[in-house]
C-alpha cells in the first residue's frame, strides 16, 4: 500500500470517530442492531467466502503448510460458531455503556464545576490472527465503546474477513455513523503504514502470536496493549497442601496447554522436594506433561521407590532457556528454590507478568508472594487459568495486558475509553484565573466535592 | 556513560522497587520524614552546591548564553524556595496513599475472591530542566505513589541536584527503602542509555520544553507520559457574552504567556466579527498582545471607527503556521470560521489536544463543544488557565498529558499507579478452571460483587 492508502484509511477513521462523538450513544446501540441484521442476511455471502478461505487452507495443509488446527479455527460454519458470533454482538449491546461516566466531579468556585468524564480513546488499531469472526467480535465492541477501528485479520482468513467488514459497512450506511467508523485492511504493508500513522491512531491491540506482538511493539510509536508472552509460574511454598498442589499445578498446566495463562514453569520450594514434588510429578506425567527439570528435581524423582512410571520417557533435565521457553504445549519446566523470597526474585526476573500462583497455607506467605510478584496477576492456590476476562466477571474481553500502564491484565471494555475533564463556567462574567490566589481580594479554590449522576448539558 | 553503568543503575532502580515492595507503605511515610530530615540537616552544604551553579551560570548569562530568568529559576534560596520545597515534602506524605485501593472486587464462586488493587507502576525515570528543587518534588511523589525513581536534572543546576540527591540517599539508608529507590544522573548520553532499558523502567516522565519531550517520544519504547505542546484555543461562538469573551481570553493569553495552558489561537465565529470579536481585540492590544489575524479579523478591525489603538504596532497578518505555533509569549493568533463544526473540527486538526475552550451563552453549544473536542480539557467560559493539577484540587501535580491512554490533563498521583489483580482460593481444595463448563456436574461463575474495605490478607 503507498502511504498515501494508508493517510486516506487513518484519516477516514479519524473523521468518522470525531463525527461519532456529536452523536448520542443511542446510535452506537443502533448501529450495532443493524451489524447483526446485516450479517444474518448476508449469511450465504459470508459463509461462501469463508468456503473459499478453507478450500485455499485445504491445499495449505495437504501440501504440510498449514495445521488441521488451524484450518478448524477458520471454519465460520462450524458448530454454533455462526450463531454465537452473532449473539455476541447482542451481549456488547446490551453492556453498561462505559463512556459518559463522571469519575471525579468538583465546585472549583461558585459556578465553576469541574468534571472528568470517560470518553473513547480514539482511533483503534487491531491486529489479529486466524479465527475470522474475531472481526465481529472487535467491531462490536469499538462500536460500543465510541472508538471507530481499522481491522487487520490473518491472510488465510482475507475473503471472510472482506466479506464480513463489508457487510458492517452496509449496516453502518444505514445509521448515522460514517461507514468509515469500522474498517478492514489485508496486507502487512498496509499495517506497516499505518503504524508510522500516530497522529491518527491511537492504540494498536495486537492479538496474536508472540511473534506478531514483539514485531509491532517494536516497530511503532502509537501506545500497544496487549502481551507477546504468557509465561506463567506455579510456586509450591514449603506449607503448600499436596492435594491443592496437584489440583492446581495440573489444571494450570493441562487444562488449555496452548493458552497464554498456562503455566510454563513450576517452582518447588527445598523443603517439599520430597514430599508435595514427588505427588504433583506423578498426577503431572499421568496427564502425559514431560517435565524438564533442575537437578534437584530430577534427584528426588529418581529416589522414589519404587521408582515413578514412565520416568524415562516424561522426565528430563532442563537447560537455562527451558526457563524463558513459552511451550505451550504439554511440556512444563520445574526449578527448585531455597525459600519463597527467591521465589518471587525468580518470577520477578523469568515471568512475563502475566500470572503468577503460590499454593500455600500460610496467610503471611500469600500475603508476601501478592505484594512481591509485580505481575498482572498473583494468585493463591487458584489455577493461572482463571486470568480471562469472561471468568473475572468482564462480560467481554479486549485482551490481556502485560504493560504497566493504562490497563492490565485482563482488559473488558473499560480498556478502550479514557477520560476528558469538562469545565464549566455558570457565572455571570466567565471564570479567569487572575481573580484567584493569596493577597488580599483575591478568590480561594473552594475543592468542594459534588456528586452529579450525568453531566448538567 | 557505557551501557553497563546504564543497566547497573537500571537494575537497581528495579531490584529496590521490588524491595519494596514487601515492605508496609507506612515505611514509605517515614522515608518522606527522614527525607525532610536531613535535607534541612543539610542545608548549608546544599546551598552552597547551589551557589556553584549560579556563579557558573552568571558566567553565561555575562557571556549571553543564557538568560536572566533561568538564572533565577536556579536559586534555591530565593524568596521562600527553600521552605517551600521543605514543606511539599510533608504535603505530599500527608495524601491519602495512591496504592492498596480495592476497585474491584467479586466473588467468582465460593471461596474463591478476585480483587483489583491499587499498585506502584514500579521504575520511573523523570527528566526535567532547570528548576533543581524538582528533584525533592518527584523524589517525594515517587516514595509516595511506591515507586523506584531515577532523576535527570537540566545541566545548568548539575552540582545542586547531586547534592539534595546525595542528601536523599543519605535519608533513604536510615529507612528499611533500599538507598536505589531514588537515584539521580547528570548527562544526555545517560538519558539515550536508559531510554533503551524497557525490560527495567516502566514509564518516562519528561517535564521541560517540547523540543526535550519530542526527542524523548522519539527515542523510546517505554511509555511517556507528558505533553510536547500546549496549542490552546479559545472558541468565541455565535451567542459569546462580550464581557465573558474579553475576560476569558485575556486571562486565558496574558495570566501566564509561557505556561502551557496559556492560549495560543483564538477562533472568532463570523457572526460575531463586528460585535464580540472588537471589544476583544481591543482589551488584548490594551494587554500588550500581539494579534496575528487571518483576512477576515483583520478586516474586521481595520474597519472600525474610530480606529484601534495601536492598530498599526500590535495587529498583523497571520500566515498558516501562525495558528500551529505555540507563542509562549503576548502573541495570539485570530482566525474566523463559519460555524461551531467547523470551529471543533478546525480545534482537533490545529490544537495539540491540551486543552480548549468555548465562550458561549448557548447550552447546546457548550455540550457540542464538549463531546466533539477530543482535547484533554473542554472548557465553557472558563479560562484555559485553569487546567492544572493544583487548580482541579489534586493536592499535587505530576505533570499534563496529552497522551490518550493511562492518564489524560493534569496528572496527580493515580497517575503514578496501575492495578494487578489478586485472585484467592479459600476453598479447602483450591480452584481450578476445569471444574467450571456448560456441561451436567460442572460449576457456573457467580461473579457476586463484594466489597471489602481492605485486603483479607
Amino acid at each position: 500500500m503507498t502511504d498515501s492508502a494508508a493517510v486516506t484509511i487513518a484519516t477516514g477513521a479519524r473523521s468518522a470517530f470525531e463525527k461519532s462523538q456529536l452523536l448520542p450513544a443511542s446510535e452506537r446501540i443502533t448501529a450495532l442492531n443493524e451489524i447483526r441484521k446485516e450479517l444474518e442476511a448476508s449469511k450465504d455471502e459470508i459463509l461462501a467466502a469463508n468456503k473459499k478461505d478453507l478450500e485455499l487452507a485445504q491445499h495449505e495443509v495437504d501440501a504440510g503448510r498449514m495445521s488441521e488446527s488451524l484450518l478448524k479455527r477458520l471454519d465460520l460454519n462450524k458448530g454454533d460458531k455462526w450463531e454465537s458470533t452473532l449473539q455476541g454482538i447482542t451481549d456488547v449491546a446490551i453492556l453498561a455503556d462505559p463512556t459518559g461516566r463522571i469519575t471525579y466531579a468538583s465546585e472549583l468556585d461558585d459556578g465553576l464545576e469541574l468534571y472528568r468524564v470517560t470518553c473513547p480513546i480514539g482511533v483503534l488499531l487491531v491486529i489479529f490472527e486466524a479465527r475470522p469472526e474475531v472481526v465481529v467480535n472487535i467491531a462490536a465492541l469499538a462500536v460500543k465503546s465510541g472508538n471507530a477501528a481499522i481491522l487487520k485479520g490473518g491472510k488465510e482468513s482475507s475473503n471472510t474477513v472482506v466479506s464480513l467488514s463489508q457487510a458492517i459497512q452496509r449496516a453502518l450506511a444505514r445509521t448515522s455513523l460514517p461507514d468509515t467508523y469500522i474498517q478492514a485492511i489485508q496486507t502487512r504493508a498496509e499495517v506497516s503504514s499505518l503504524l508510522e500513522l500516530d497522529q491518527y491512531i491511537d492504540l494498536v491491540i495486537p492479538r496474536g502470536s508472540n511473534s506478531l506482538v514483539r514485531s509491532i511493539q517494536n516497530s511503532t510509536r502509537i501506545p500497544v496493549m496487549g502481551h507477546a508472552d504468557g509465561l506463567c509460574n506455579v510456586y509450591l511454598d514449603k506449607s503448600a497442601d499436596t492435594e491443592k498442589a496437584v489440583r492446581v499445578v495440573v489444571d494450570s498446566k493441562v487444562d488449555y496447554p496452548a493458552a497464554c495463562n498456562a503455566a510454563e514453569t513450576l517452582i518447588v520450594h527445598e523443603s517439599v522436594l520430597h514430599t508435595v514434588w514427588p505427588m504433583v510429578a506423578q498426577a503431572l506425567v499421568q496427564a502425559n506433561v514431560q517435565l524438564l527439570c533442575d537437578p534437584p528435581t530430577l534427584k528426588a524423582l529418581w529416589n522414589i521407590s519404587p521408582p515413578l512410571p514412565q520416568l524415562r520417557t516424561h522426565v528430563h533435565s532442563s537447560i537455562p532457556s527451558s526457563y524463558t521457553t513459552e511451550h505451550l504445549s504439554l511440556t512444563l519446566s520445574v526449578v527448585s528454590l531455597p525459600s519463597l523470597s527467591s521465589a518471587i526474585q525468580w518470577i520477578n526476573s523469568h515471568s512475563s507478568h502475566h500470572t503468577d500462583c503460590i499454593v500455600t497455607e500460610s496467610e503471611e506467605a500469600a500475603s508476601l508472594f501478592c505484594r512481591g510478584v509485580d505481575s498482572a496477576g498473583t494468585f493463591v492456590n487458584a489455577s493461572t487459568r482463571f486470568a480471562d476476562g469472561f471468568r473475572y466477571g468482564f462480560g467481554t474481553e479486549v485482551g490481556i495486558s502485560t504493560g504497566k500502564i493504562h490497563a492490565r491484565g485482563p482488559v473488558g471494555l473499560e480498556g478502550l475509553v479514557i477520560y476528558k475533564y469538562i469545565l464549566r463556567s455558570k457565572g455571570s462574567q466567565g471564570h479567569v484565573v487572575g481573580e484567584f490566589g493569596v493577597g488580599a481580594g483575591k478568590k480561594r479554590y473552594k475543592h468542594a466535592d459534588i456528586n452529579p449522576s450525568s453531566l448538567p448539558f
